[in-house]
């Protein structure tokens, strides 16, 4: 549960004063979550160049970080991570993986975090998107450069068209296209980045229980009759919301989702070329072409329609 | 499994030839889902004066029904119920209570439903509300006039304003008003009626799998931690979708809708006033008190703000 900087240990050039602006060239920040992009992106950066320093997030972040130089650091703790970011001469800022939204009654607070307290409240108090950007401008203000995760490493960024061996058909198009109607309007309302589309029916729309959940929602109704169709039916839409801050929380795509959506009974997932992070391709359509089901990255809307 | 008429059997003095007309005082046709509706409306009719025949559909109606005029009728039948609707005098028609939508290979056809068949194929493709649009579309191009039932049943409709003993408090009308702002958004796509906000943030829509289990879904997130909130934290808003039909499918509220917010750890419920009906308003309230949560019914959007 400690905190210090653990092997290997970096020097720490650049260390700064506080307030001050970091020169180029200082190590990247990388504050990480759970799953497999944190250290995608930590070895994007790496074979661009970059010097890089991992801040897992206890209770998120796998164990496999501490292959690198990393401080482990906790939810509440901004003071703490402040100072570490600092010493270490950290400018720029990427936040990557997944993190619950904490309990705020779970979060040990420390002394800078708790005189933000009244912000952190009005953080806590709305949609993800909200809490993200509040987060983000937080950084910001303390001198930090937030940094998109897709600007560092944009090999995860999904690339646009047909990424498997099966293409959608014209009707699964016609529901990917209800989908990303949907999804505009639901998005600036902060709701949440996927839904699933059946013969021109919005079936289920993704809100705190996550793609995940919701998929295994599709494959239940289906089982019990709730939902009527054939097999291999429907597709599973994902975009970011529109007016999102790209820079933090991408919708992402794995082969869990993948798998999801094969139990949903679908016949393909839908997202949006360069909106969707994706940690191995390869690995990704492995599975699809093995599940048997199409992956379609359409264009971002007004960067040419599909 | 015979759908000749049952016990008591009404004399049918308006009965029509194919295509006529009905006059004025013929039977009201209440074509019968699951559920306590279907009754409250029959006895709302007839203490109103007026004469009713009951079509329970086979699979979905109680069998409480047949202790009215009825005539038991099936999916797929058009014809036959349009002739017994006919032989029967009825003209106006009223859609009320559950049905599930049905798989197209479950169904059984009679000869006419046969010779609509690529117009049944394009009802079954798309949401609820074009699916019931065009059966009641259906009906009237038959000569029959739909009506709605809460204009039968007016006491059905939910009145204004606070039910029970509780009231919703300054942060739950914030709450409100937003899933209000997101049903306004989602009606037209014809995804749900309902969905649930807790500070400010909407957890969880409803689209195919039906308010119960939205919040059933919300009990069990709230049970694993992934919905972090307080007790007694979170509203239910349902209101009808934007456009839609409103003499077909009103939202509804139940005790089973209580029951299912209590559990799912909700402060109360809002609905449209006038929007959503109740076959038991007392008995929705006493449930609401037990349970200690509140049920509100905001103004429909331009009749005054609540």
């Amino acid at each position: 549960m400690s905190s210090s900087l653990k092997r290997p240990e970096p020097t720490p050039p650049h260390a700064l004063p506080d307030g001050a602006a970091a020169p180029a060239g200082a190590p990247l920040a990388i504050i990480c979550g759970g799953g497999a992009f944190p250290l995608a992106v930590a070895e994007a950066a790496r074979r661009a160049g970059r010097e890089v320093v991992l801040f897992p997030v206890r209770g998120f972040a796998d164990a496999s970080v501490e292959a690198w130089p990393h401080v482990w650091i906790h939810i509440g703790r901004f003071g703490r991570l402040k100072s570490e970011m600092r010493r270490l001469g950290c400018r720029d800022v990427v936040f990557i993986g997944n993190v619950l939204r904490p309990r705020i009654r779970d979060i040990r607070f420390d002394w800078t975090t708790l005189t933000l307290l009244p912000q952190v409240f009005r953080m806590l108090r709305g949609g993800d998107d909200h809490l993200l950007t509040s987060l983000g401008r937080l950084f910001e203000e303390s001198g930090f450069r937030l940094v998109g995760a897709h600007e560092i490493a944009p090999e995860i960024l999904i690339p646009a068209g047909q990424l498997g061996s099966l293409a959608p058909a014209a009707e699964q198009m016609e529901d990917i296209a209800l989908g990303r109607q949907a999804l505009a309007v639901t998005g600036p309302l902060d709701i949440g980045q996927g839904l699933v589309v059946m013969n021109r029916h919005v079936v289920a729309v993704e809100a705190a229980e996550g793609t995940d959940l919701m998929l295994a929602r599709v494959a239940e109704l289906r089982a019990n009759g709730r939902i009527k169709a054939p097999p291999r039916c429907g597709v599973l839409v994902k975009r970011p919301k529109a007016g999102q801050d790209r820079r933090l929380d991408l919708p992402s795509l794995g082969v869990r989702t993948v798998d999801g959506a094969a139990r949903a009974g679908l016949a393909g997932i839908a997202v949006e070329a360069g909106g969707v992070i994706v940690a191995d391709v390869d690995a990704l359509v492995r599975a699809a072409d093995r599940a048997g089901i199409f992956i379609y990255a359409f264009e971002r809307d007004g960067a040419g329609e599909a």
